[in-house]
């Protein structure tokens, strides 16, 4: 099995290929999903998939899967991949290197001429960082059926663009259908995105499972008037109110051990003008925890604060909850497949728990899955400077390699 | 004198008529300098002016200037008018008022067969919110030399559209030079945009001088990070950061007396994507005080706060002053004129002063100077909901057409 490895060169400069579309001044990646950047990304993978002799198929919602034929052209397949848009100010690496070590394991395993008895299917996600049209893993919940078809393409962006309308802009309407087939099993390499494994020293993470998460929005409602005039005292500023919530959200993490992580990372002022009392202000909290009565308890604290703050300065707040996501477990024996692909090739891994959302917890829902995590700079993540290292990347794609050949079944 | 009076039905249906461009569904207004809609404002106006037999003249950096002829055509002018732009969600009276009661005397005088010595400027001056181009007062400004009129043309919007484009696509870019002409007196009318008149049951305020006001834009960088991933206390959350000083500059207010009005009401959070720990957040402060001296240890005790908080946090802090005037006293004769007018129509008056800036407060750099107040609903103003009374707006009409006719000598 050892004989097997991925070329590390060829993997990185894939990376710094496909990095262009969407660069920002200081090093990262500006990619939001169906964009004009998105789609030279996606003009690329499809090429490069083709280049490598995959039949490449788009579903509705933009979903792109290459397929690496198995001996037995009816099994069903086994699926890797994650997605190529990125934050606002995102890196080079979150996401993209799960499409790009599924297409470095293609090339590898047609330089050596492998087979397998199962298809692998290298797939490229629509959406999964949720940062244009309010919601995360857009392409594989409706993969998995958690988000209907028509309900996907509906969604819209600040501007009021859909994702049906911009997907045919790009030309990423596909025409086949979504999900609905057999998958033997999903695996997705990610960069950890925490400062576990380079702490640690070990260059694999197999991922046990993924921590639950709870998403709210939050409306602040005061009244508007002029900064010039209007006395302290008669005021209902939804400016202040909105920050000493803020204060109190971030504070209840402390309240828990160990700490949930709370984020207030989304916030809009109504009208936004410097001379005029904010009348409106909207904010999002990300709540997550691994334990989901612990992410339900977090929450109530959050929302009784905002409550409190909002009477005490008469304010009007109201409190939505926007995503919810219980805690997931992944399937043992694609977990047992990464520890034991490690092994065999002499590469440290430890069990890690993941703190992001993923694709592969939707792919839970209709298939065996699992992950492996990869060490990155500092733990940055979501930010120009993300960073990973080439060696780094070569070893998470041969632990992969080898745990999708275990389930393909090597010829 | 008492013999002369506006005509209180034209000059409401005239407020109502301007309240066509960029009308909010609430009531209120919305007409940001130099957009289609304050176009369509200043047209109208110039079609009134010219229709009541005034020339018009525009300058360099669109101030509209209608004169109605004086016997002696080389004097100085009176100078009355106030500007057409609003703030994102303003009112139907703020500054509009000061242009429409211009208009109305100049339709008086006229109805009546009344000459006067000295020329009668009506002038709407360009963008006194300040609510697109980052500073406000800004034909004023330029008028009495403050800003010179190349910088002017330069200053651009959140999308990097100038003034001097915005000018010239509207068809306002005028061959007039700015300023540079002896003005013999200005006088304003204006809404209050406060209580105090209402709460006092008086019609027209004789507005003494305007308060010490000093802005300040405050720049919180701290890491951004992944919302799921980074411990708590490794957070460098600059939106925390923020929210923190946002409460300290507020309750700086309760620290002096009589309070200082101490607004926040311009935030950006950068990338601001929910699942985000924000890298950065710039956030406007506007203070304002009658009293330089307290307005000044206001504005320190802000920077300490922000820093001390920066410093807790691990955050940087930068906070640029980006706006001053001192507290302003008007012109004696102008604001006796007020009050002899008052008296001889039986008009209630008292002497007030000014908690916002006008363009008046800038015109005392180069003519004596005064401003008319009128009451407004509940003292709200910028807000869709800022409202007056069709009276009040006749008696404060008639006090500044008096005041004015005064200074001009009627014959």
């Amino acid at each position: 099995m050892s004989d097997l490895r991925s070329n590390q060169q060829r993997l990185w400069d894939a990376h710094m290929e496909m990095a262009v579309f969407g660069a920002t001044p200081k090093g990262g990646m500006g990619r939001l999903a169906l964009t004009d950047d998105d789609k030279k990304a996606r003009d690329l993978f499809v090429q490069w998939s083709t280049e490598a002799g995959c039949e490449v198929r788009v579903d509705g919602v933009g979903n792109i899967f290459a397929r690496r034929a198995g001996r037995d052209t009816n099994a069903a397949p086994v699926m890797t991949g994650s997605h190529l848009d990125t934050q606002p100010l995102g890196g080079r690496f979150d996401g993209i290197l799960g499409v790009l070590s599924g297409l470095e394991i293609v090339r590898t395993l047609n330089e050596h001429g492998v087979e397998h008895e199962k298809p692998i299917d290298v797939v490229c996600w629509t959406d999964e960082e949720g940062s244009r049209f309010g919601a995360g893993c857009v392409g594989s919940n409706a993969f998995v059926g958690r988000r209907s078809v028509e309900e996907t393409l509906k969604m819209s962006d600040a501007d009021g663009k859909s994702i049906g309308d911009e997907l045919k802009r790009i030309g990423y309407a596909g025409s086949e259908p979504v999900g609905g087939f057999d998958v033997d099993s999903f695996f997705e390499i990610h960069i950890e995105q925490g400062p576990i494994l380079e702490n640690e020293g070990i260059q694999v993470g197999a991922v046990e499972g993924a921590q639950a998460s709870t998403g709210y929005m939050v409306t602040v409602t005061g009244e508007e008037g002029h900064a010039g005039t209007l006395p302290m005292v008669l005021r209902k500023d939804a400016m202040h109110g909105a920050a000493r919530m803020i204060d109190a959200v971030d504070n209840v993490a402390f309240d828990f051990d160990p700490h949930p992580v709370i984020t207030v990372g989304h916030l809009r002022v109504r009208p936004n003008s410097r001379n005029t009392i904010p009348g409106q202000v909207i904010f999002t909290i990300d709540s997550r925890h691994p334990d989901d009565e612990t992410l339900a308890a977090a929450g109530r604290a959050m929302i009784n604060a905002c409550e409190r703050i909002a009477g005490e300065r008469g304010l009007d707040v109201s409190i939505e909850k926007t995503s919810h996501r219980d805690a997931v477990t992944f399937n043992n024996d694609c977990v047992e497949a990464v520890r034991a692909a490690s092994t065999a090739l002499g590469i440290t891994c430890m069990d890690i728990y993941s703190g992001a959302g993923h694709d592969a917890i939707n792919m839970t829902h209709v298939c065996p899955s699992g992950m492996v995590f990869i060490p990155c700079e500092d733990g940055i993540s979501h930010n120009e400077l993300e960073n990973a290292r080439p060696e780094d990347l070569a070893a998470g794609t041969d632990v992969l390699m080898h745990a999708v050949l275990q389930r393909a079944v090597r010829l």
